[in-house]
């Protein structure tokens, strides 16, 4: 495998493809996509070649997770109609194959230069760079069992980590946006990647997978990186400060990546995604003081500092009081309840969205598309949020919409696929 | 007005902003907004200057619509509340004060420090470059009559060229996503500026008007300038080969502003114009072969050359036969149908869009969002599409569901504001 030389023979070929129409091989196609591209800015502000915003997608881990955190995601949920498990197999090795190419900046598809078939690849990632495109895929609970019934035979590989998330105060769950036998994470520099890449996907899963829900994610909503500035959610607040950056192996070990021996073997290496699907009140919350705004989160707007404190860095003071003996930070701020005890942190990697205004009220629906990745969603996510959902004053201001849990088992070697141990051990 | 300088004593001012809370200025604020950027490709690429990512909002004509096209898009448009026409001229007024401060990177309004107040801007796009935001305004058929009714005395003062669209073969529009009173299309090289922007004027807007329907576009599907590549559809095919290019100003003023004496003098440097927000039934498209998708635009898919030709800038050649005498390019091709004759020409300036799945068949419903300007829709526009409803054969792939008419007035002059000549001729 590898990355294709450009040649210019290549070059030569494809500029007289227009008139010949058949004689382009996939080899050409890969050259056109790589040798066009106006819009990749790593690639332009590093000096770099073009083709270098390249995120392998074989290795250890699956990508998409400790990734510097991409721009753009477009984020899939599928249920299964096939009832075979072979079939799923199958699924996900055509899956990675063409995870793999997209990935490199080829097409999905070899075929694409018949006259008489469709292409394999619907082209409009043609020309465009790989933008750091990454695809991720998980597994859902259903796939053990659904409505107490061992549909393909894998009901003794669940994990017990991925247990139904339990009931959380405050939820008000749409059921047709949350959960899904599979699941599909695009993220990209350009939204036009990410989407090429789940279209294609889906494509290919025709007849055996359909689309369950979506959801479409801008201005990432967390830094994943010690390079990276933290960006602003859709209330205007730093956010994700504090989340787990990549470097700190030490702790991604710890609190991301499942270790041998903790559950079923297939999941040693992989690690599982929550999403919560969290609507803004925009409206409620553009009209009160910074005061109360800075007073939710417990960190001043625009520095992005602890109360109190002048770098967003700094460290949070929960003891810190003011000149008449309160606490400068709250007992129901934000940051108060999310600091996460030794045994909490989780890897945040959310996306501010936009589906417009709610017609019955006019309202922007609009917010955080929040994605947690840990070890155990039970042990970590799920006592973090319950205390969030109890006390934390940021609820006056946000609703969970939907909700999914996934397992994202390891990353595949070269000629493998995503799921392989999981799949070969039936 | 102008841009403010940065000093160095702003940005320590800024620095201590986080402890201090109440001190900053919106100079200190302006400062912020444009030394911490690192989403900006354009300055990077360029090896410009942070700040220089900037479209003025003032001019002669407004921006937006010669404007190199940028990536992204968000566009809305509003229904009127108040029957005022003052508060109408005054929230024209304010809309076009926002408008000049955030495409030049600052807050949308001054008041953004008091703890006792809201921010006037809502701060999610701290930080971020202005990323060449430009913010067009238009109002529609229905500002100027509805019902029968002159709301607010303006009807002698509508243009014939506003006149609502004849029903148009093909058309399956929902109501609830088509026309409007006011329009805002928001264009930015990053999708949260432009959602930032949207939302402050809607936020300003409050008690006057509400918001009807919104559009989210990314991967612009047409080019204005002749420094850009023509990009790709959700079709996989080049778009927009043929458009006007800004570049051209002898066929803009023909074909895009309106002319001093041509209809009302307060629409005179202005244009009209159209929105269709076209779903692709891309599960069908994706079905057919390459020769049906290629004979379809009349274009090869992978060069954009138009078949029987190598390049994509070759002339279209509709007399060309294959070797059986048949026409290369058939009586149905798109590229035949939209070919414009001499006073046809128009501006295009869409965007794709997903707006995720249809739950009824689990199919996307993604497409394209058509914007055109023109100088007369009904002369350009109408006569163009009516032509490709009756024999397009793209349109077995396609449905137009929705539509809308907006006349966009001149620019504004520093210290003016966009359709300054309309409400002040009441």
């Amino acid at each position: 495998m590898g990355d294709r030389k450009i040649s210019r023979r290549d070059l030569l070929r494809f500029a007289g493809a227009g008139g010949a129409g058949l004689t382009l091989g996939a080899g050409g196609y890969a050259t056109l996509q790589r040798a066009t591209d106006t819009r990749d800015a790593g690639d332009a502000a590093d000096g770099l070649l073009p083709g270098a915003s390249k995120v392998p997608f074989f290795g250890r881990n699956q990508a998409g997770i400790s990734t510097t955190q991409q721009e753009h995601m477009q984020f899939a949920a599928l249920d299964l109609v096939t009832e075979e498990v072979a079939e799923v197999r199958d699924l996900f090795r055509a899956w990675s194959e063409a995870a793999a190419r997209m990935t490199r900046g080829e097409p999905a598809g070899e075929e694409n230069y018949s006259q008489f078939l469709p292409p394999d690849d619907t082209g409009e990632a043609f020309g465009l760079s790989p933008a750091n495109l990454t695809l991720t895929f998980g597994v859902g609970p259903s796939l053990f069992e659904k409505n107490g019934e061992d549909r393909f035979g894998l009901a003794k590989a669940m994990p017990d980590a991925l247990s139904p998330l339990p009931p959380l105060t405050g939820d008000v769950l749409d059921g047709a946006r949350s959960d899904g036998d599979l699941c599909i994470q695009a993220c990209a520099d350009d939204p036009q990647v990410a989407f090429h890449a789940v279209r294609n996907l889906v494509r290919i899963a025709r007849g055996l997978a359909v689309v369950r829900w979506s959801q479409l994610g801008f201005g990432r909503t967390a830094s994943t990186s010690k390079t990276q500035a933290t960006p602003r959610n859709l209330m205007g607040l730093k956010d994700g400060t504090a989340n787990i950056k990549a470097e700190d192996t030490g702790l991604m070990d710890h609190f991301v990546w499942v270790p041998q021996g903790e559950g079923p073997s297939w999941m040693a290496g992989g690690t599982y995604l929550v999403s919560r699907r969290i609507r803004m009140l925009i409206e409620v919350w553009d009209r009160v003081s910074l005061a109360e705004q800075e007073g939710s989160i417990g960190r001043h707007k625009y520095s992005g500092a602890p109360i109190g404190k002048e770098d967003e860095f700094d460290p949070v003071d929960l003891e810190a009081k003011d000149e008449s003996g309160e606490p400068l930070i709250s007992s129901d701020a934000h940051v108060r309840l999310a600091r996460q005890s030794a045994d909490e942190k989780i890897l945040r990697r959310g996306y501010s969205f936009t589906d417009g205004f709610d017609a019955e009220r006019g309202q922007l629906d609009a917010g955080l598309f929040f994605i947690s990745f840990q070890r155990d969603p039970h042990r970590q996510f799920v006592p973090l949020q319950q205390r969030l959902a109890a006390s934390d004053r940021l609820n006056e201001y946000i609703r969970h919409t939907a909700s999914a849990l996934f397992a994202c088992p390891p990353g595949a070697s070269e000629g493998g696929y995503v799921g392989e141990r999981l799949f070969e051990s039936v």
